[in-house]
C-alpha cells in the first residue's frame, strides 16, 4: 500500500565528533521516505527551491519547485551527540509552503504527517479523509506555542511518534506512563514514544487500532542499536517513522506481531541513518541489510 | 549456589516527588541480598551500629556489630528522579570497615562485591581465591580519585556492573560500544551497564565466561519496566545486580541463555525496587510475582 508524506526537504550543514558535511541532503521528509522507499511506494508532498533528489521508487510529483531557495539548516553535535544545537535555520522557500496534493496522490492508503506546522498537517490530512492509518510526528515548538493547532492534528491522528520530552512536555507530566496516557488522551490511538540511543516504546490506547484489541495497555519496546561509532544522528527519529510506517503499509494487515515488526524495522532503519552524514548511509541500502540487521536486533532482546 | 556479598548497609532518609521517609533501611548490600535471596543463598559482610535486619534467608553472621551509628544516607530525587542529590553522608562506623569472611562462608560459589572502597573489595576477593564468579559495582567516585586501586580489583572481576556515565568515564570514551570494549579491556570478561528507566546491555568480551564463546561480541539488552509511579528508585541498580546474580547463582550451569534470563530478572527486581520507600516492596515481595512479572518483560520486548 502507498504512504503519502508531507513534511520538509532540506540542505543540511552537520558538524559532529565525526567531522563536518555541508550541504548534504536532508529534511524530515526525505529521510522518512527513503526509509519507509525499502518496504512500500512512497509519495512526497514538499517544496524545495532547487532540484535535491531523485533516488530509488519515491514519487516525487508532489515535490513543488519554487523560486528561491531550499530550506537550510546548520546544526552541531560537538557538545551533545543525543541533542543538535542549531546554528542556522534558513526557511526559505518553506516559509510560505502550501502543500498540494496530486490527484496520483490520492489513492494513497497511509498518510504520514512529518513534523511541519500543524496547521498545514492538518489541512494534508482533512484532504485525505479516506486514508488506512494516518501517523504524524510534532516538536517541542509547536508543543509550546502552537497547542490549539496542534490539538486539532492529534485528534486525527492514529499514530504519534515523539520523543520522551515532547511527550512528557504535551502531557505535562514527567513520569512517562502517566505522561503517554495523557497523550493517548488528546486522540491518537497508539503513542510512539523514541528514546535515542535507547529506542522507542510504544503505548496503546484501548481503542487502538488493533482490531482484537489485544495490544491495548502492553507496552512494547524496540531497542536501539549499541553503535560502535554515531557518525550523524540527525534524521535517526525520521528514519525510525519511515521504516515504522513504510513495514506496516508493506503488510497485508494490522496485527499486534506486524506492529512489532514495524517498530525493529524502524529501530534497523534508525540505526543505519546514523553511520554516515546525512542520508548517505540509507542511500546505499540494501534490503537483504536491513533483514540481516533485523536479526541483530532480535538477538539483541530476545531470550531464546 | 551460595552467594557471598560485601558491601554496605545502612538507614536511608529519602526524599521523592512521591513523599518523603526518614531512617528506612537501606545500603548496597541490603538491596543486593534481598533481591538475590529470592533465587539462592545469601551472606552479608558489612558493618552496623544497631541491629538492622534479619529478614528472608540472609545469612547475616558476617554483620560485624560496632560500637556508635550505622552508616547513614539523606538524598532527594525532588529535582531529578534519575539522579539522587545526596544531603548528608555519615559514614559512622563503615568509616573504620575492616571485612571479616566468616568461616561458614567460605565455601560460597559467587561473591558480589558491591560498591566499597576497592582496597576491601581487594582484599575480600583475595580471601576467597576459589569462588566461582565473582561480580562487582563502583562508582565515579572509586574511578576517579582511587583509580589503581580500582583497576587492581578490576582485573579480579568476571562481571562488572556499573551505569553509562560510569562506562564512559571509566574508559575515557563517550561512544558506549568503544567505552565498553575499553572497560572490558581493563578485566572483566562481561560488562554490564545500567541505563535506569531504559534498561540494561550487557557486552562481552571474547574471553566471557561462556566456554563456547556463543555471547562474544553479541550485545545483549534487557529492557526496564515503563513504571505508571517512581515512588523511590534508590537501590534499584542494587536489585537488579541481585536479581541477576541471584538467579545465576540458582542454576547449574551458567549459559548464555541462563545469562539473558538473568539480566530480565535484574531488571524485574529493579522495577520492584522502584515502587516503594527504600526495601519496602522487596520484603514483601514473593516469588510468584517476580515470575508473573518475567512474563510481562518478555512481552514488552519479544516479536512472537
Amino acid at each position: 500500500m502507498a504512504i503519502t508524506v508531507v513534511g520538509s526537504v532540506a540542505y543540511d550543514s552537520i558538524e559532529t565528533p565525526a567531522g563536518r558535511k555541508d550541504r548534504c541532503l536532508g529534511g524530515a521528509a526525505t529521510y522518512f521516505s527513503l526509509a519507509a522507499s525499502f518496504f512500500t511506494d512512497v509519495r512526497v508532498i514538499a517544496v524545495v527551491g532547487e532540484a535535491v533528489f531523485n533516488a530509488r521508487h519515491i514519487d516525487t510529483r508532489g515535490i513543488e519547485h519554487a523560486p528561491g531557495k531550499s530550506f537550510f539548516w546548520e546544526g552541531s553535535y560537538l557538545e551533545n551527540l543525543n541533542e543538535a544545537k542549531t546554528r542556522i535555520t534558513d526557511l526559505n522557500v518553506f516559509a510560505s509552503f502550501e502543500p498540494k496534493i496530486p490527484e496520483a496522490y490520492r489513492d494513497s492508503e497511509f498518510l504520514f504527517l512529518a513534523n511541519i506546522d500543524p496547521v498545514l498537517q492538518r489541512r494534508v490530512r482533512e484532504s485525505m479523509p479516506d486514508v488506512k492509518l494516518v501517523a504524524g510526528d510534532t516538536m517541542n515548538y509547536w508543543i509550546k506555542d502552537h497547542r490549539p493547532a496542534l490539538l486539532q492534528v492529534l485528534k486525527g491522528l492514529d499514530i504519534l511518534l515523539i520523543n520522551d520530552t515532547e511527550a512528557r512536555m504535551l502531557a505535562g507530566n514527567n513520569n512517562l506512563v502517566q505522561a503517554a496516557r495523557g497523550v493517548l488522551a488528546l486522540g491518537p490511538q497508539t503513542l510512539i514514544v523514541k528514546h535515542g540511543e535507547y529506542g522507542a516504546t510504544a503505548f496503546f490506547s484501548s481503542h487502538s487500532f488493533d482490531p482484537k484489541g489485544e495490544t491495548a495497555d502492553h507496552a512494547f519496546r524496540a531497542p536501539a542499536l549499541p553503535l560502535e561509532e554515531v557518525v550523524d544522528p540527525t534524521g535517526a527519529g525520521d528514519s525510525f517513522a519511515g521504516g515504522f510506517f513504510g513495514y506496516l503499509a508493506s503488510q497485508p494487515e494490522l496485527t499486534p506481531a506486524v506492529f512489532r515488526r514495524a517498530m525493529f524495522y524502524g529501530s534497523v532503519m534508525g540505526s543505519y541513518a546514523c553511520e554516515r552524514f546525512g542520508t548517505e548511509r540509507l542511500q546505499q541500502l540494501s534490503r537483504k541489510e536491513i533483514d540481516d540487521r533485523f536479526i541483530v536486533f532480535r538477538e539483541l532482546t530476545h531470550l531464546d
